[in-house]
């Protein structure tokens, strides 16, 4: 994905005509509600009468979560804003503002840089929201991003989504497919540019689309449990199921997974199961709460949400996930999904 | 400054089980207006009505901030923090949340790891800010803390203080010494720790006081224009005079710069005049305005500011930093201080 890089190296430009560059691309679309955006010391924004304020923050480090000879700086970008905005919309909230830091080693082109920029800023206002403010540093070793988003909720007696909301007889659905990210990043990792419906696998992990409409939609038909799938169904799932104190039963023959998938790898499996970085949302809700969920999707032309299984009461050996296949057969399965610092 | 390590290594105990004790730390305290903290996607906070809020960003990574055999873990959070809400006092905004990501190694200690937090926890209270999320990541080549911090204003017609706001014929002041963290880097550099007064300057360094009672007061008062001092005064007044479209002139011989570093190094003037990390705030103000600032601070036994200079028009050249000595001759200079990037 890499073209030959253009513009002068950061280092040459320094930090202040920089900071001025990416000034000019976040200001140009200032809502009336941003009082100070970059410029200053922080920004300050006012929020609607009436409104909770929803905060989260990601960090993206290279060679950690992107290789920067698999990806270029315009997707880095939207990934960047994207795993905050996925947040955001597993809360219910409406993303407003978001504060991008940015460590470089100095040797990138400020062409890269401005592309990350504007790529963020495209896919923010799609969601009208505006870059606020952020910092540069130097980063000798290796590039770190971390994102800040601000958004806003109405105060009107329906609860944000949480993960401790879960209820036994609750249906437990998917915003979109599983599998598709952690297949591209395979993809990435073994060169297999030519493997049928790769270009989709690679976007689905370059490019994820946080599902904000969905998470703004599923709080307002009346559910109350939902996540973001970032460390995979089954290292996702248990957190619901820990923090509500339910149990659950995948039915792994509804998972939505991709033939593509299918085809494409003999463990296919477990890259739905437990693959990272498919930032769909992940929810439980009553089932006529869900049939009111698939109804106002689809008038709203959003793919409608798969039912995947359902939320028991836990046993006495405590909050578990099982799986249930067409024979009805059942599989308790051990917890796991992506972690940091274990190996 | 460092003492042997205990607890188990952050990568034996794992990025869950991190977080679990993380939350336990932070969430100790949570005040109302905190609706969701460290648990689930995303913070939510109720913002009291007829506030603005006010948002910052820093990160500090290792070897460019800060070196991990030059300050434990308690100061590094500490720190982390304090440089935050020294950007929500620059504007006159009284800091709520904070949001803190924290890139690791895997080979630190469990216990310095949770240090960190607790010593960051401790500042926030003298505030009355509560950690409420955060985000841990692993950090191959060197540790990286990105802290957000939220705040809040009450929409009283007072403006914010801005670095746009000042106005031929105020007052320059600053609201404590200048030069005492460079020259607390400067002691650690060269192991200097016999220096008379080195104590200060490395606690200066590592500690710095975020100047929050005297932000708010600032703006009471009727200041409209400051910042913090952070990339030393001829890095960061200079910014004042574009941003107000002003020329500043600095009567050196007023400079708060304390005997300690006059004595200990031929080169103060540079320490007080271009060393970074001070931390104090550096606002202008109409001299009645000023006047009322320095009774408050009395009152409310807070150090009254010193005055340190005048604005005026500029001239013809455009925005410019002047310096006088006592004899009243006037030397134009270069802006500068701390810059990333640039060598």
């Amino acid at each position: 994905m890499r073209v030959a890089a253009s513009g002068r190296l950061v280092r040459e430009v320094g930090e202040f005509a920089l900071i001025d560059q990416i000034a000019r691309i976040a200001n140009g679309a200032a809502p009336r509600r941003l009082k100070i955006g970059i410029s200053d010391d922080a920004a300050a924004w006012r929020p609607p009468a009436g409104h909770d304020v929803v905060i989260t923050t990601d960090v993206l480090m290279e060679r950690v979560h992107f290789r920067l000879d698999w990806t270029d700086w315009a997707s880095l970008g939207y990934k960047a804003l994207a795993v905050n905005l996925s947040d955001i919309a597993a809360m219910g909230a409406r993303p407003r503002l978001a504060l991008i830091d940015l460590a470089l080693r100095g040797s990138e082109r400020d062409q890269e840089v401005l592309d990350f920029y504007r790529s963020a800023r495209r896919l923010g206002q799609r969601f009208g929201l505006v870059i606020a403010g952020g910092d540069t540093s130097r980063a000798p070793n290796g590039v770190v991003i971390a994102v800040t988003v601000v958004g806003d909720v109405p105060r009107d007696g329906r609860p944000l989504l949480t993960r401790a909301a879960a209820r036994p007889g609750d249906v437990i659905a998917v915003t979109g497919p599983l599998g598709l990210a952690a297949a591209g990043l395979r993809v990435l990792e073994r060169g297999l540019k030519t493997l049928d419906g790769s270009p989709a696998m690679q976007a689905a992990y370059h490019r994820p689309q946080p599902r904000v409409w969905e998470g703004l939609l599923l709080r307002r038909c009346g559910v109350r449990a939902a996540m973001d799938l970032s460390d995979g169904l089954l290292g996702d799932l248990p957190k619901i199921c820990e923090r509500s104190g339910v149990s659950a039963i995948i039915e792994t023959y509804r998972l939505p997974v991709p033939n593509a998938i299918k085809w494409g790898f003999p463990d296919w499996r477990d890259l739905a199961l437990r693959g990272g970085e498919d930032y769909e949302l992940l929810f439980t809700a009553p089932p006529q709460v869900f049939e009111r969920v698939c109804h106002v999707f689809r008038r709203a032309r959003l793919r409608p949400p798969v039912s995947i299984g359902q939320v028991v009461e836990a046993g006495a050996e405590g909050p578990q996930v099982k799986l249930r296949d067409l024979l009805g057969k059942l599989e308790v399965v051990e917890p796991g999904g992506y972690t940091h610092f274990k190996t």
